[in-house]
């Protein structure tokens, strides 16, 4: 009689490398015939509220092997928080007997900490009503704000992304500032913390080099320290390159990209931060701009992912199923550092009830005095994290990723009233 | 006594592959030894009326070689266009005082249409003044609209960043389209022309995959037809990814970006059309939606060039020198395309009075009927261009670029009055 089956859910925003841990846990549960299929939830844990189960045992071997390869999640993911077991408890309840019925024992669920909170709560319900489910979580985010783990796959290779990205900006307008373009400013992700806006000082490894300024979500904004910053550049290196933290705001909480536009019908406007430092620029000082939102492009960039980034992602799936079969439960692998030059680390472990709802913020010290640019702390924290290329295979100049045939197991439950 | 010098100027915006073609000049003319040096003009032609000259022969092989795999304009471009021979004579005899001054007698002007009329008078001013000055136009823009050749380097590689970004960022919406982000709006480079917004339709390979919804300039713009086509794609897909041209205008000629936008204190702003066509959406059909504009990080992106451009880049500089060594003058080497699949090219030749302020158009019969996508006539012709890759060495986790000594020559004569 084969074992258990495993349920595997995708949650929240995607990486460019969560299917490289899909990719670990299908592999590795694939080679121990003990276990079961895997099924993996149809957006997210959606899929087993509705009972859309993916049954990826219909996959190939090699659409399995390109999952390594393919950005986003392809089994699809979903914004969606389960609330507090008293308030919907039906909820918890629908999983678990949805599991049941598809003599599901594991639950893999691979996200950030609102995830991990999830598979600890399904943890704690499957203990109280006798049911065994093994729960562990999978550690994803680009935010790179889950504790205890020392970083969190996918934020690798938006860190190796965003560097990338304005060195080589940054030397168009170098090339460009005698006669044109004098500013670039260049929009990253990160609402709440740095780390990504922080990765991007990798790229200045020389006095000079870009970018020029950094604009943290930890230093409140001060229009006239930034305007005397990027003036400062400009006549120093004739040119200043910007990356700035959508999570930019001011000493009083306004986000900065929060500027009561109005279009010419008086509608509020959503810009992005970039357009409006560049602006503020352009007016403060009058140099010639231009300005990048990279938002997806940047997540979803697995064709300058992080070659450390991808190994940790598959590591981590791979651990999970190891894991769960060594009898581990409400727990979740992690990345425990050893040394950054040479970067050494190893897998380790944490509770999921230290993960739940805990954000790691960047510390004060990897941010300059000034609040404009990172310390040799940030640096050697950063670097070992963007090391090393793997790069997709390539057909036709395009990337090769993984079309799956996402067949969904027989349903045997009545439907689910959301 | 060693030949007559060159001079090598880059011109205009950059692209990820013009010092490719100064790697194919330098490296070319370092294999004849009846060739002086090749002196760079600092920032463009600008460099040759400061008689600031950088002399390229002070910088080692391994430098030169590195050109090949750098983004931007290594010794810098700049935004000048001389002005007719009638209006300002004064700059042209400037330029070849200078050139008379440093035992120029080649010069090598690295650009797009403006450029080669440049090139194409000083030919015709050194003809006038009996001081022989070989004129060699090098093709070089993002924008792809020289006219004769087939393609301009710089072209295949935005076009395969913004193919590549687009199938990226369109996995990642369809990851999460079932609860949060439907639409995902990309804005990318082309006032003028649908070139670049075309070359994203590569990415769709397969019926329903992204882009879906191309905005083009050539078309001018109809709301209700573009909701229309926004609502079934959602509908039919689940989400739809939309690549936009900056310069997607209204049948008027207004530009959808020139939106009246006012900030908080009534000052106009400066908006994308990527954010503009998202908030369009929202407000029409209430989809979540995100947007991204990559701006410079398109044209600078070397880090995924196309194998066919760098190629051609470099292809592009050596038959320049070679074209002149063989006493041609006044014109500029191009590309033939001799077959689409499988690509076959060689590098033919035209007169610089025939490429000179003419702009070449994207052709009606690429774009489908609706005005939304391509059709497999664009297909045919875009897809050789972004084949192969090349990518740069990294250290570090990151590309490697080149870093140039830039000297200066001494300086001959009194300095240029601005």
């Amino acid at each position: 009689m084969p074992g258990k089956n495993i349920f595997y859910a995708q949650s929240g925003g995607v990486t460019a490398v969560i299917n490289a841990s899909a990719c670990g846990v299908i592999e590795t549960a694939r080679a121990h015939p003990e276990l079961g299929s895997v099924y993996a939830g149809r957006n997210g844990i959606i899929g087993a509220l509705r009972e859309e189960l993916i049954d990826t045992s219909l996959e190939t071997d090699e659409s399995i092997a390109a999952l390594r390869h393919t950005p986003a999640g392809a089994f699809g993911s979903c914004r969606y928080k389960l609330k507090s077991l008293d308030e919907n408890r039906a909820e918890y309840e629908r999983l678990i007997e949805v599991f049941k019925a598809h003599n599901i024992g594991y639950f893999f669920y691979n996200g950030g900490g609102d995830s991990q909170d999830t598979a600890h709560k399904v943890s704690q319900l499957s203990q109280e009503i006798n049911y065994p489910i093994t729960c562990i979580g999978i550690p994803k985010t680009v935010d790179n704000d889950l504790p205890i783990t020392d970083n969190c796959p996918g934020f690798g290779s938006v860190a190796k992304y965003v560097a990338v990205s304005i060195r080589e900006a940054g030397l168009d307008v170098a090339s460009m500032c005698e006669s044109s373009t004098k500013v670039f400013v260049m929009e990253v992700m990160g609402r709440h913390a740095g780390w990504i806006a922080g990765a991007a000082g990798l790229a200045a490894e020389q006095e000079g080099d870009p970018p020029h300024i950094i604009v943290f979500p930890e230093i409140a904004f001060d229009t006239n320290a930034f305007l005397a910053k990027v003036k400062s550049s400009v006549e120093q290196h004739g040119y200043c390159a910007i990356v700035v933290s959508e999570g930019a705001h001011y000493e009083d909480g306004t986000f900065l990209a929060d500027q009561g536009t109005r279009d010419a019908f008086g509608h509020a406007q959503l810009g992005g931060v970039a357009p409006m430092l560049a602006n503020m620029i352009k007016d403060g000082l009058g140099y010639k701009y231009h300005w990048a939102v990279s938002d997806y492009l940047q997540r979803a960039a697995r064709h300058i992912s992080s070659g450390t980034d991808v190994e940790q992602a598959y590591a981590m799936g791979k651990a999970a199923v190891e894991m769960a079969l060594a009898g581990k439960n409400a727990m979740m692998p992690t990345v425990v550092r050893e040394s950054s030059y040479p970067y050494k680390w190893h897998i380790g472990e944490a509770n999921l009830a230290d993960i739940a709802n805990v954000e790691k913020k960047m510390p004060r010290d990897f941010i300059t005095e000034d609040g404009f640019g990172i310390t040799e702390a940030a640096r050697e924290y950063f670097a070992p994290l963007i090391l090393g290329e793997d790069y997709p295979p390539y057909k036709n100049g395009l990337p090769d990723f993984a079309r799956l045939k996402k067949s969904l197991v027989d349903k045997k439950l009545s439907a689910w009233s959301e």
